[in-house]
C-alpha cells in the first residue's frame, strides 16, 4: 500500500523484461509472469526484486522473489527460489524495470486530465476561488477551501476540514484533516533523483507520495517532493514555515516545528517534536531523533542522537559551539 | 492606526471576555464593556491589556488599561485602576482574547471576495493582465500595472506609479508609491506565530500589515509576512532581490540591499542603508544598526551597531573572520 | 549576436548622447550618428564604448570605437580614432546610453502583450493546459507541452520535445530540445544589477537574456535571471533542484548537478560536470573548474580550480575542513 496512485502495468512475462535489459533470454522460462517488483525485504513469489549491495546480504538470503536484479559477484547469496538475472548496473535496471510496471511515474509532465472545478461534481461540496483546476483520481472531504488557481493534479486525497490557499500545484499527494496549505506550493512532483548520464540524465521512477498527517500546516512556496520507493511524510500537528524544501523519501515526525527556508535532503528521518530554525539544512540519509532542537543556519551532516540540542556547521552540541565562537 | 484593516468586534462585554477564558466571573460586573485590546503602554480607560513577565513591571505599574491578563504572582504590580484577570498562561490567553476583538485577523483562507479585476471599477484606471483579481477593500492609485494571475486579495493598498508583476499574491498590505514588486511573491500573510501545542498548536492572530514605502523594489518568489502586534515594513527605496523571507514584524530601514536567498527572522530590525549578501540569515528580536554590512552566507545571531562590517556564522568582524579563515 | 531580442533604437546623434547625459554638446560634430553601444573590445567604427578601469587600459589603446564614455584621468589611453566623452560615472553613465539605445531592456513590466494560446496558431501544434499566455516574439518547436497558467511572455524560443509544467513566468529565454521545466519559475526577469543611489536607485539594462541548453531539468521554483551585457547560461544536460536561484550572467557548465536551494550570484563561471550540494552559495564572479565537488551548506568566496572536492564557509578542500571539524 505504498502508493495507492500509480497503476502496476504488471504482470509482465520473463521475456518482456530481459528483452527490455538487453539481455539474452534463452535461460529464462520466457512465458513465466511478473506480477510486481519491489524490494528484498517486501517481495514474493512471481514479483522481482534487487540487490546491489553486500549491505543487504542476509535480506538477499531470504527473499522470496522469484527473480532478482544483481550481479555476478553477488548472485550466489542468493536462495534457490530466486533465478539471478546479472546485469551491469543494478540500480539503472532496476529503474528500468520498475518503470516498466509502473510508467506513470517517470515524468511529471503537467496533468492534462485536470478541469474546472465548476465542471465537476465538488462545485457544490467545495468552497473554491476562481480558476481551480482538479485532476483524475481526487477525493474531498467535508469543509474544505481550495484558494484561486490552485491546480489539484492527478491523485490526491484532500480529508475534512482542509484550507489550501492560491496558486498551489498538487499530486500525488493524501492530505488527512484540518490541514492548512498556504500559497504558492509545489507538493507531490517527483524528486531531484536520477542516474547522471553524460548529455542525458536517467530519471528513475517515483512511485511513493506525499502523505500529510492531521493539523499540519504547510507555509508559503514550499516544495515536499513524493518519495521513489517510499512514501514523503510530515507528520500529525507539525508546522512548515515560508520557503522549505522537503526532498523525496523524507519523514518528519509529529509536534514539528520547521522554520524559514530550511531544506532538508532526500530519505532523511526527523523524529517528534523537533525544533529546526530558519535557513538550517539537513543532508541526506540521516537520523534526526525526537526532542532534537537545531539552530537556525545549521549545516547537519551526521545522525543526531534523541533531546540534543545543536548549532554550526557541521552541527555539533549546542553549547560546545557557542563555547568555542564566542 | 496600526492596522487600518481588521475591524474590531467591541466593545465586548467583561462576562463574555471571562467565560470565553473559562474562568468564574462572580467576581466582575458583569456588564462593563472593554473596547479593544492593547499592550501595557498603549492602552486606556475600558480596554485590556496583558502582562506575562517581570521585564514589563515599570510599564505594567503605570497601565490605563481597566483590566490585565495577569498571573498571580505579577498582579499585584498593577495600579488600582486596572483588574487583573488571573490565567495560567497569559500569552495564549491574550491571543484568544484577540481573536475575539480581531475574528478576521486569525485566519489566512484565500479571499473568497476576490473577483476579476474586469468586474471591477478598477478597469478603467488600471492596466492589468488576464485573470487579475481584486478583493474587497481595496484602494489603488493612477499609473499603475498589474501583471497576470495576480490576486490582490482584500485589505491592499496602493499608491501611484506601481508596477505589480505575474502570480503574486497580497493582502492586509500598505504599499507606497513608485514600487515595483516583481512576479510569484505572497505579502500580507500571517507570520509563522503560534504556542505549540501538542496534536494541535495554537495560531495567534496577526492584526499587523505588510508597509512597503516609495521606490523599493520587491524581487521575484518573496515571502513578506504581516505584523502580529505591529507592522513589517520595508523602507524607502529598499531593493530585495529573488527568493528573499521576511518574517512578520520586521523592519528595514531606507535605501537597503538585500541579496537573494536572504531571510529575516520575526521582529528584528534592520537599519538604513544596510547592505545583506546572498543566503545570509538573521535570527529574531535582534538590532542591525545603520550602514551594516553582512557578507553572503553570514548567521548573525546578535545585534550589530552601526557602520560595522561583518562575516561568518555567528557572524563577527569581518577583518576578524577573514584573518581566522586564510 | 547576444541577444536576438531588444530592438536597437540606434542609430542615434551624437548630439542626441551628449544632451541626455547633460554635457555640453558645442565640442562635437552633432549630426555625426552612433549605431551601437558595446565594450571596448567588440565595438567598432561609429559605435560608442566605456572604459571606466585602468585594468582595460589594453583594450582601450585598441578599441575601433567611434567614441568612449570615460574620466579625465583615462581619457588619453584612448586611440585617435576614439572621441573621448569625459563624464563624472562612466558605469552610469554607460547604463544610461545603453537604456538609449535598449529602451525595452530596462524594465520588466508584466507583458501585456501576451494572450491566450487559444488564440495564436500555437493551439494546433503545442499540448498545453488551461489559462495558458503566449507574448509576442516567441516560437515554440514540435511536441512541446505548456502547463497551466504558464506565462510564455514575449521573447521566447523554445525548441523540440520541452516539457514546461505549470504557473511558469518566463521571457527574453531561449530554450534548446528536450528540456524539462518543473512548476512555478521565474525565468529571464532582469537581475538585481542597478546603482545605489539614495530616494531612487538607478536600475541598468539587462540587454542579455537566458540560455538552456538541450536535456536540462529545471526545478520547481527557480528564478534565473537573465544577463545584463552577456547571457545567462545552463550547461548541456545540466539538472537544477527545487528554490534555486541563478542570478544574472552566471554561466554553467555541460553534466552539472545542482542541489536545492543553492544560490549562485551574478557572473560567476561555473565548469562542466560540477556537483553542488544543498543550499550552497557561490558568490559574484568567481570561477570554478571542471568536476569540481562543493559540499551542501558550502559558501564559496574564491575561485576553485578543476578536480576539487571543498567544504565549508568559507569553503576549503574537504579533507582540511572535515578534519579540522571532527
Amino acid at each position: 500500500m505504498l502508493n495507492p496512485f500509480f497503476k502496476n502495468h504488471g504482470p509482465l512475462k520473463i521475456s518482456t523484461v530481459i528483452k527490455f535489459l538487453g539481455l539474452n533470454e534463452n535461460s529464462f522460462n520466457k512465458d513465466e509472469e511478473i506480477k510486481d517488483i519491489k524490494d528484498l525485504h517486501s517481495s514474493s513469489e512471481n514479483e522481482i526484486t534487487f540487490f546491489h549491495s553486500k549491505k543487504y546480504k542476509d535480506s538477499a538470503n531470504k527473499t522470496k522473489a522469484s527473480f532478482c536484479l544483481t550481479t555476478e559477484a553477488l548472485k550466489n547469496e542468493l536462495p534457490k527460489n530466486c533465478t539471478p538475472i546479472v546485469v551491469d548496473n543494478v540500480l539503472v535496471s532496476t529503474s528500468k524495470i520498475t518503470s516498466l510496471f509502473y510508467p506513470d511515474s517517470i515524468n511529471d509532465n503537467f496533468d492534462e486530465t485536470a478541469t474546472l472545478i465548476s465542471d465537476t461534481h465538488f462545485k457544490d461540496k467545495v468552497i473554491f476561488g476562481k480558476n481551480v483546476l482538479i485532476g483524475k483520481n481526487v477525493l474531498i472531504g467535508e469543509n474544505c477551501k481550495i484558494g484561486h488557481n490552485t491546480i489539484i493534479e492527478k491523485n490526491v486525497n484532500i480529508g475534512d476540514n482542509c484550507s489550501l490557499g492560491s496558486n498551489n500545484i498538487i499530486r500525488n499527494t493524501l492530505i488527512k484533516n484540518n490541514v492548512k496549505i498556504l500559497d504558492n506550493c509545489v507538493i507531490g512532483k517527483h524528486g531531484f533523483g536520477f542516474f547522471p548520464n553524460n548529455n542525458e540524465n536517467l530519471r528513475y521512477p517515483h512511485i511513493g507520495v506525499v502523505l500529510i498527517e492531521d493539523n499540519c500546516e504547510i507555509g508559503c512556496s514550499a516544495t515536499i517532493d513524493r518519495g521513489s520507493m517510499s512514501n514523503t511524510v510530515i507528520g500529525k500537528n507539525t508546522y512548515l514555515d515560508n520557503q522549505i524544501h522537503i526532498a523525496h523519501n523524507v519523514k518528519i515526525g509529529q509536534n514539528s516545528i520547521i522554520a524559514g527556508q530550511v531544506g532538508i535532503a532526500g530519505s532523511s528521518i526527523i523524529g517528534e517534536n523537533v525544533r529546526i530554525g530558519g535557513q538550517a539544512g539537513i543532508s541526506g540519509h540521516l537520523k534526526i531523533g525526537n526532542n532534537v532542537e537545531i539552530a537556525g543556519g545549521s549545516g547537519v551532516i551526521k545522525d543526531i542522537s534523541d533531546n540534543t540540542k545543536v548549532m554550526g556547521y557541521p552541527a555539533k552540541n549546542i553549547r560546545e559551539f557557542l563555547r568555542e565562537n564566542k
